[in-house]
């Protein structure tokens, strides 16, 4: 880029003006002096998308802005630079950001879905344009955590990743641990105080942290896992009890984004998952997000921020345009490769993990032995165990040494089969210690 | 740069092949296959600068390397790309850096010291020569702290950094509040365990903690602190009593940098301070590293990792050098300005906190009446209290609201006048809430 191109304004393109669209106009506007020190140069909001001109807004139309209601007008337009996707949804959003991508200008999104179930096409495309497809915004708002994995950290071979991905499900989580209130009742709450959405499935259900995992993935290791493999648990099976009796064991329960690199194969997946609770992952309250990651070199760092909201989304996807209004170069995967190669994935089953299990067991004779048996019989190694005396059905918490899942569905269905079980079993992966 | 460039191997010219020579060798060595995917071309050691070339080394030099007696040698090879430094110490290695820019070599160093008290010279060179001066691992090692405030939060205006930026203070404090030690066992401990040098004052006295607090304050401000005149008090008095009476307060002492902007002036300095014990800066463990920061976009984030080591600081170096060996933008002080301007200092008496204080007084008619008068007479308003009966002298303890250091000055002055006291009197800060 030229030096006079510098000192022009670089002129953005906006689909879509909701929460983070209006929380980056306050950010361009508010921040101007702070970002023209840093960049040597304005950056100017120049055309908006949106579909509905008329519809009320958080934060006004910022001033100079023209309204646009068509997308090809708005790649096309040679004075805008950058294309910022803020509309959500996957199908238009994918051909919004091909068309501009196409059109040579640079892209800046957050969709997170957009990139990990139809990214591998769009970052091949934007490395054969030399174009930047920044996506800071798309994995935990404010936390620099794509920039971290892109560079910070890129002369480490990473061996694992940890994270709380998705704010709604840890306000939900940390809610129920706080006071002990059952799941319907937490999500109630998160919803009425704006943490939760009317349909929060892509939350609860672990959708919106796979999405991010994928991401960090192919961040981490450079390789693409397709989404649709990707074991996802959410968090509204999570009963309150559990929650207590792992904190009796020591621990928190968490909805963890998590990948790890074993003898060349990922293991991967979004579970609910026990914390020791003297892990700083353990520690994080409200809707915060937090990632921890392993490398080889670096030992262990852990990032925590606001992971939603217009200013923090907004902070994030400013940085990657004040990274192009400097001339940055495009690192878009963080890997010199345009077609990065699939993952080499670990059969889920084969997976090794500890669990916690919760066994709603008949208070008969020989039920204890019959659940033993089953748990020996498939070579699970029991750590430790709490009865509790009830009437009629004892609840039976335990928790066991490295185990396959393979092995736990094997042994789960052996104590079904003895008849003593009053209720479906509940078992959740514990978070593994540190790599060696 | 042009591609034929890009695919030739990184030659870098390291100076000094100590600890973090060592690890970054190990990690260029090791990770070798990840670095190549990364940025598309090797990176190879070929000088190393070295007084005494017998000396017995952690890890072999690196294959194909050679030895270097004389710095104008290593700085004019044109084959070396980059000048790493690693010597530490200011004198020798600020005469190197400024040789090797004025050569037209790009700089990675780890020396915080060099950058905090002769680092504004050095950077205006680098920049008027487009040439990277970079130092991710003078700050708090592996942590991306540097690159987090260079362009993460580059579209913040930032109001407050606090951070645990030194990892033998935090290392030791964490064992006297763990073990009620006193500081000189404490200390002994973690030299014989390798956690303090030899001769720890640099440490301990928190000077280390300043230099990188400096350098902080030039990323998050875009200003010239002069080292001289940041107010410095190490952990060298740091009572195992005051640890558990804060204790009873709910806080735990750590050794904090911080640093805000009030009102357009900086109120920074590196203290003994309380933090509230549900912090995450609370829970920063052994000889841990971490850094709090709010922006007015993005609120908190807090970021966490080993601040020290062979491998952590080698991390950080070879990410200075990944980014250059991708042709990535200069972006030393983060700013768009040769000549930073010099901070407003806000007077530190000026300063406003709320404070711990610990008097041990005299049992006799009137005493608390004359702490209390005191206090009172200066404005200073205690927000709890603890008493210990003891024989002869009471141990008093109070934690204030708001006050001026000024203001704690002439009431400890006016206490000290009575004649009650019989210990010099302690006082911490606290650490302030978040900004509004």
């Amino acid at each position: 880029m030229a030096i006079s191109e510098k000192n022009h304004p670089l002129m953005l393109g906006l689909a879509g003006f909701g929460t983070v669209g209006s929380g980056l106009a306050k950010i361009l506007d508010e921040n101007q002096a702070d970002i023209m020190r840093r960049c040597g140069r304005n950056v100017r909001i120049k055309s908006i998308l949106v579909r509905d001109p008329a519809k009320k807004r958080p934060y006004p139309f910022p001033q100079g802005s023209r309204l646009c209601a068509d997308a090809s007008a708005l790649v096309s337009d040679p004075e805008i630079d950058v294309i910022v996707e803020l509309m959500g949804g996957i199908e238009a959003a994918e051909k919004l950001v091909r068309m501009a991508l196409e059109a040579g200008k640079h892209v800046v999104t957050a969709n997170k879905a957009l990139l990990a179930e139809k990214g591998a096409p769009l970052f091949k495309l934007a490395a054969e344009k030399g174009l930047h497809l920044g996506y800071e915004a798309s994995v935990c708002g404010g936390i620099p955590i794509v920039q971290t994995l892109q560079e910070g950290l890129a002369a480490n071979s990473i061996t694992s990743i940890s994270g709380i991905l998705n704010g709604t499900s840890n306000y939900i989580l940390s809610a129920m641990t706080g006071s002990g209130l059952p799941f319907e009742v937490a999500l109630k709450q998160a919803q009425e105080l704006g943490f939760a959405e009317a349909d929060p499935t892509l939350d609860i259900e672990g959708f919106d942290a796979a999405h991010k995992l994928t991401l960090l993935i192919r961040l981490a290791w450079g390789v693409d896992y397709p989404f649709t493999q990707l074991p996802i648990t959410g968090i509204t099976r999570v009963a309150a009890e559990d929650i207590q009796f792992a904190r009796e064991f020591g621990y928190n329960i968490k909805l963890l984004g998590q990948a790890r690199m074993e003898d060349g194969r990922l293991e991967a997946g979004v579970f609910p998952t026990l914390v020791p609770n003297n892990y700083l992952l353990a520690k994080v309250g409200h809707s915060y997000n937090a990632v921890r990651i392993e490398g080889n070199a670096v030992g262990s760092i852990f990032l925590h921020g606001l992971g939603a909201g217009d200013l923090p989304t907004g902070s994030a996807v400013a940085a990657d345009i004040l990274n192009i209004a400097r001339g940055a170069l495009a690192n878009n995967t963080g890997y010199a490769i345009a077609n990065l190669p699939k993952a080499q994935i670990m059969p889920p089953r084969e997976a090794k993990a500890s669990y916690y299990f919760r066994l709603m067991v008949l208070d008969r004779p020989g039920a204890l032995r019959d659940v033993a048996a089953a748990m020996a019989d498939h070579n699970i190694s029991i750590a430790q165990a709490i009865q509790k005396g009830q009437e009629n059905v004892v609840p039976l918490m335990f928790m066991t040494h490295d185990t396959t899942a393979r092995d736990v569905e094997a042994a789960l269905q052996q104590v079904k089969g003895t008849g003593i079980l009053s209720a479906e079993p509940v078992h959740y992966r514990v978070m593994p210690p540190p790599a060696k």
